[in-house]
């Protein structure tokens, strides 16, 4: 027998390369050992056993975030805001009409103060603007060259940067077993679309978001191009999420996460589904190592991402689970050590 | 070293199980060799090829079918307005304010000239009645029903039984070349949804279809439902399909396949892309296996499927293939021997 090692050895070898490791390293090592944790690892041990009673086949395990306040920073502005208001100056280049018009005028000022007191109208206005004209494939490269570049003024880092380490790990943990992640989100599908598949892993068809109307034509040339128009086809914001879900996905989440009462039907939607399910609520309680808002805990209250009494109540009532950034994250960011 | 034939025995064994198999069988065996299936397989190799300048990573290889008269038969009368139309009587049972009111009369006499007779207005006032009211889930349950024992009058089978082997085998054959399959149909995106995994493996992320407003609410009990309104959100018909492909993919598809002009303008959208890209067009010119329409070839015309002649025209200036499903296709139902 001794004579056959090379056989015998190449045997163990492709044997070990065959099987899949036994023991697996903590797939969620931002995360504090607790109860959120704990939560996360049994349900993906639960729906992904087939032994188990709440056993999911794989197609169904659709796992949704939020994006702003739930996978990255959106304090003291939405990414998407600043990118609106910066683009107003080219926007006014194109059509010098709206220099002297208001909301496009206190923009152009500069005047921090009169800019942070726009009403939502008026930013509704600006967004319609400066989200629209352009075809998807201008707006895209647009996109996508700003947020490479864009710094937010708290850490000078770039936004993409202060992406949360924490749910970067769940998103991978639960492709690892057979998940579609999407990010549902209140702002533009096509903005989040620009960069998410580099900074999520996540590609543009499972990107839902607020949806512009899309109009097809064609260029001078003939060949034809889609347009975005100042239209709104969904909102992807409250009840608009799982009406986007349905719309965009066909199925119900196995699990989501959110911060604010904007994801509140979502999570209600997740929650109410057969077998085991998962509603998670971000709660910004670190003041130190990120924001701390949220009336709900006696935290100052915030024009972005709303965690309101009334949330925190039904969360407790429907038993979601509460993520503390404080105590459940050991790690916010990717650059911290 | 004949001592050890079961370690090398078992290493071989392993071996072949760990390789993927090198001889492949002909991945499309209901196509006739011919320009089409040959431009099919060029296509996949062109793309899949890291080589080649065409190469196309995973992720971006979409490919979008259209149903009726594509994958499926829709003569003589698309297999959803049947649907609506024996849907009728039960709705009249839940509004018999209906009973004596046009066009819901004469699809209640049961006169078939009539019915055949009805306008397109009359045809969507039916559809918009009979696909909305329900619930998601139950609107589901209910297609899936009648779907699983509704029978074509010429071949007394299951429509889902009159799918085209062909196509099902190209969708197989993408697939395992790692792309994306879409149905994208002018049909309901529900109704579609309601089997294309069973029928397709086409999952409901994966149906691009005509939307309905979707509107979030609860029932008496106070759990979430989705329930379905006589609103259209997209038409995805000419336009709409482009667009409704960058609603749902945000990817421009590397090949897609469609049968009437109601598929123009998302031929047109694949063709325009960078890099090798095909656009399909089945033509019914097989009147005693199937049906043969489409004035473009001297063929009688008919109200569903147009196939005309500037169609025809526009497929030979830009470049799309015609697949005859005469000559090009072998077999065209899995029934036949």
């Amino acid at each position: 027998m001794r004579y056959c090692h090379t056989g015998t050895l190449a045997f163990f070898v492709l044997l070990l390369l065959c099987l899949r490791p036994l023991a697996q390293s903590d797939p969620l090592p931002s995360w504090a050992d607790g109860p959120v944790k704990r939560a996360i690892i049994e349900l993906v041990n639960a729906t992904t056993d087939k032994a188990s009673p709440d056993f999911v086949p794989p197609g169904a395990r659709v796992a949704t975030f939020d994006q702003d306040g739930t996978t990255w920073v959106s304090h003291p502005m939405y990414t998407q805001v600043v990118y609106c208001l910066e683009r107003v100056p080219e926007l006014v280049k194109a059509k010098p009409e709206l220099k002297a018009v208001e909301p496009f005028k206190t923009v152009l000022s500069g005047n921090r103060d009169a800019i942070e007191k726009l009403s939502t109208k008026d930013l509704l206005r600006i967004l319609a603007a400066t989200l629209s004209g352009l075809t998807v494939d201008e707006f895209k490269a647009e996109v996508a060259n700003w947020i490479a570049t864009a710094k937010h003024p708290r850490w000078d880092r770039l936004y993409t940067e202060l992406t949360y380490q924490p749910m970067l790990e769940v998103m991978q943990y639960l492709r690892a077993n057979g998940y579609k992640t999407y990010i549902v989100t209140g702002g533009s599908q096509d903005f989040v679309r620009a960069y998410s598949e580099r900074v999520y892993g996540i590609g543009p068809e499972q990107v839902v978001g607020t949806v512009a109307g899309i109009k097809y034509g064609y260029d001078k040339t003939g060949k034809p191009i889609l347009t975005r128009e100042p239209k709104l086809l969904l909102n992807d914001n409250n009840a608009g999420k799982p009406e986007g879900i349905h719309m965009m996905i066909g199925r119900r989440p196995v699990i989501a996460f959110g911060n604010s009462t904007g994801d509140r039907q979502m999570l209600e939607y997740t929650k109410a589904g057969n077998g085991a399910r998962l509603a998670m609520l971000v709660l910004h309680d670190d003041a130190k190592r990120e924001y701390a808002y949220g009336p709900a805990l006696g935290l100052p209250g915030t024009k972005v991402g709303t965690f309101t009494q009334a949330l925190y109540d039904e969360a407790k009532k429907d038993g979601w689970m509460i993520i503390s950034m404080k105590n459940d994250w050991k790690r916010i960011f990717a650059f911290e050590q």
